[in-house]
């Protein structure tokens, strides 16, 4: 349950009292510009009566923050001036993990010139195996970050730990939670209490409910800029490296106000097929699309496989550009 | 092993009794305008030598004929005058089931004047529980044989049974082999002897390359004009009927040289989701589509909940042809 | 809606007057004894009152016939003797295909000496590739006849073609419906005309619910001698072939009355974990097991990674027998 | 590759020096009473002479260390006297979360009583929803530590945390890592790092190959004491919470020495089905069972529909103790 707010703070103790004199669990939060307090379960918070309280929203969904059913309009989340959730199609892309700064300052100054807005690199590489590259930690974020600064580009990585949040919140514009750690709670907190925008990828093994309530323990913490992530479940299907959800993606968007994204390159495992599911994802009306692109795709030391030449990779802009406009949006 | 013969009829006798002298087993087909011998398993059909044969062609995949590596060039299939898998994206829609004469002229005229070439409606209907809805069935198949005749549309329907080709080959354009008998060798068989074009679902259960063993059933028996269907897979998510593989589309159209085409209805499960399916399909490279459309969905006799009204499918046809040409299509 | 007639037979054309008027769907059918209205849908069957009926079930399944709401002790299914689903759990064994008539009379007497109770031997095989051995067709089913009458052990084989029954009822004990055709209604009502036991494999894509709806196909015809099979279902797991549900083995036998059979062989998919999975199946309550045993695995025509040698077959009925016993069960 | 030093420690610098001038990657660490380097790939780590080189193995398999190729005898786990891994299949059991130490305490009294060697209860709860029961947190891990020293059993809790690697040292036995951290491998690192036994459970969208390569992260720490659980994988089917993987626990088996246990309560999500699924998991070869049983299920605070009564295992108890003899072992 969500309890708006008449006036001001005063106000907030004597309603306070209420729930816990009820036993209901709560929370205040600041979440796009209003002061909320969520309460649950909705039995114990139910008919409550305060002078401070101007309105109150029931949700049926288990998630309440992150439904449209609270929050009917779509969430811009702003990522230093790139807008991600409004009429233009956000393209983020580069390297699956940031291996050297000079191939990495080049790759950034061309993939801006393409259009791309936000520059992506792994750091910190969440690998199957232990013996696989694990990525080059903190000397990885301060490549992201000089490359950042001097080409005018924000950028996106991955954390794994919660401990690398101040690290993170230095160096970097998105946090990105990885599939494999889509459930990884601690970690949706602590992310949620950096102030930073998110980008929540959705665990392979995690159904479209779930992906949302995921989403819903970044934004308890007050942190509002959430960007989710559809990329590729696991199905009975070999032959592509996981299942692009397209399905999910549509779903998601008439469940959640927040920006959805595709991550066309992880499901297809194989170059050849990535240009296929990234426009698809946008046709299926995906707000940002996240895409492997390394200077040297053969030589790259992690996904080597799915990763678009630049070459590929500029064809594929155009691609994208027509297919956004055919659905009402830019790029 | 795919052996082209060099110049006519006369010579198959010795290449076949060299097949049979090593215990291969072989097969004569006329495909596409050539006569070819499929003999296998290519370790016994190896290295055979007659003045009769042109040239081998040995196949990597499991399926043969189906494959692009045989046959390169996309195939066309041509139902009375309309031609699947080249640039134009053949849009077929229809009710899920013929329930009434009138409605059904009704609606396929409308339909046909929105630019749907094809008209769907299924008169025999393979449903889950015996107490559902059966279908008309063939009196299904009459009233759709004089609607086609009357409004100038060819018709595709589903057949169940192998011994009612006669009936379906009198009745209706393009026999539509479901995604629960996509693994029915028996009937597949049946269509690829009748001669007419077959629309091949793939099961929910299956592979791309178990639906493209599927379709090898059908041009093994000479029958060259054969469409595959996308229809969503069986995954954990739940949210929606069955996950679409969009990936196993793009995946199919690098395998074969058949013409793809996307049923979004069925993975969607809900009316609002089958227009993103929809663009997402040909955006990824959809040759045809298959989309239920009824004239009042709320009273379907079956599938109502993700049935389209003329009026949500005439806006999406709109949109349909946006897309294609942003991928350089026609509709 | 299950109706029991009062008496005798003279009173069923008023009830049945009844529900044509109601425009209520029904059947009439004769099953463990009893004679049976099965009419639908509840809303238009409701109600109903004659002085023939005896009592009216509500079924709050989709299945009726099936359920163990309707009937709640188990069914026995009698083949020539041999009693599936009473307390005694039945093991099948033998070969995937026939392949000749020596080796395999040979394997029959020697699995009858093992405790086998059933004989399995394929004739018709569906095979994902028409390049695969297909079986020995009429003739295997010949060979089967012969042995099972010289052994003196009746034989279970799949049926694929719905125009092969007559064949079948000459030659074969059991109908095996595979898992490819587990929604193949057509068939599934033949079998179920037949008269004929019916073992009915789940199909690997379906769930519980579709597998026992299409037991229900079968049963509505008026056979109640339907074993259910579980074989294998499909999951992203790929180290082994297919992933065998324990689970659903024991919420079928929670669901419905009909004895229900585990095949352990296909999920293995390979030798050395076939034995695990038989054992498994029978501590979570299975009435019967099909494995496939080859005197000469390495040589099989079709599956032989996952069949067993005589000497590995002996060795799991031994310990079956003991796992049997600890779940108050004989072999 | 694994190399297994001749002597005595002096040796080690000139071993790592030739690695770190062939660029390899390696890690010193103590297993199973031996010295070992880790290095890898293999490619840069082979032919390397030392005269302080005893044996190198090369693992054909991602994971090296977790492997029965090189470790083929079974590891036993031993918590406090405890051995996991032997002939004795071990029972651990307790409600999902802790609640009330009165209650606690009772039970575990009451379990022990039962032949259950370790108790189970969570504190730190990692629930879909933030709005759910998240668990009484470290008070809940000195409830259990408390009743552990007062009952005279070890205790097995999840940790969620790696912040928290210390207070679970202090407190609890083992450290649970949860299906939704299965590859959080930060944590997967502190768990090795703590030295504390480990139980890892697979995630539920987890293969069976990435399960164990998530143990070998463990194991590369130099922590041996690991024992791996199957907990049911997401599949299509809906009848059952999730889909016990019993071909899964068999597999696991045949690949790696550590011992493999169970959880029948998770995949079974209703309480009718969880001894069906304890007893096929014993009889497929699991070494140990993890159970949630509950003084008064229906009052639960989380999984109310899965957790046995006292009554109910108790009965389970002696299920599986006739059907672990059955196979060889006891409980």
């Amino acid at each position: 349950m969500i309890i708006y707010m008449a006036r001001d703070k005063n106000h907030y103790s004597s309603i306070l009292e209420k729930l816990r004199e009820r036993s209901a669990s709560y929370r205040v939060a600041s979440l796009y510009g209003k002061t909320l307090i969520i309460a649950w379960p909705d039995s114990l918070a139910e008919g409550l009566s305060d002078p401070s309280v101007e309105a109150v929203y029931r949700v049926r969904k288990p998630y309440v923050l992150t439904s449209r059913e609270w929050k009917t309009e779509n969430t811009l989340v702003n990522v230093r001036g790139v807008e991600i959730g409004g009429k233009r199609v956000i393209i983020a892309a580069g390297p699956c993990s940031v291996e050297d700064e000079e191939q990495m300052i080049d790759i950034a100054r061309r993939l801006k010139s393409l259009g791309v807005s936000i520059l992506r690199g792994g750091a910190f590489k969440p690998r199957t195996s232990p013996y696989s590259f694990q990525g080059l930690g903190e000397k990885g974020l301060k490549i992201l970050k000089r490359i950042s600064d001097e080409v005018g580009i924000p950028v996106v990585s991955e954390i794994m730990d919660p401990r690398d949040v101040n690290l993170f919140r230095e160096y970097i514009d998105i946090l990105q939670i990885g599939a494999r750690n889509s459930q990884n709670f601690v970690l949706l907190r602590e992310a949620g209490r950096s102030g930073k925008p998110v980008l929540l990828k959705r665990g392979f093994g995690n159904t479209v409910d779930e992906w949302l309530n995921s989403a819903e323990y970044i934004l308890l913490e007050g942190n509002g800029s959430v960007i989710i992530c559809e990329r590729g479940i696991r199905s009975f299907e070999t032959g592509t490296r996981f299942t692009i959800d397209i399905g999910g993606i549509a779903l998601a968007k008439k469940l959640t106000h927040l920006p959805v994204c595709a991550d066309p390159s992880h499901p297809a495992g194989r170059r050849d097929l990535v240009a296929h599911l990234a426009l698809a994802s946008i046709a299926a009306g995906a707000d940002m699309l996240l895409i492997e692109v390394h200077p040297n795709p053969e030589k790259a030391l992690s996904d080597s496989e799915q990763q678009l030449s630049i070459e590929e990779f500029s064809q594929l802009m155009d691609s994208m550009r027509s297919v956004a406009r055919a659905v009402g949006r830019d790029i």
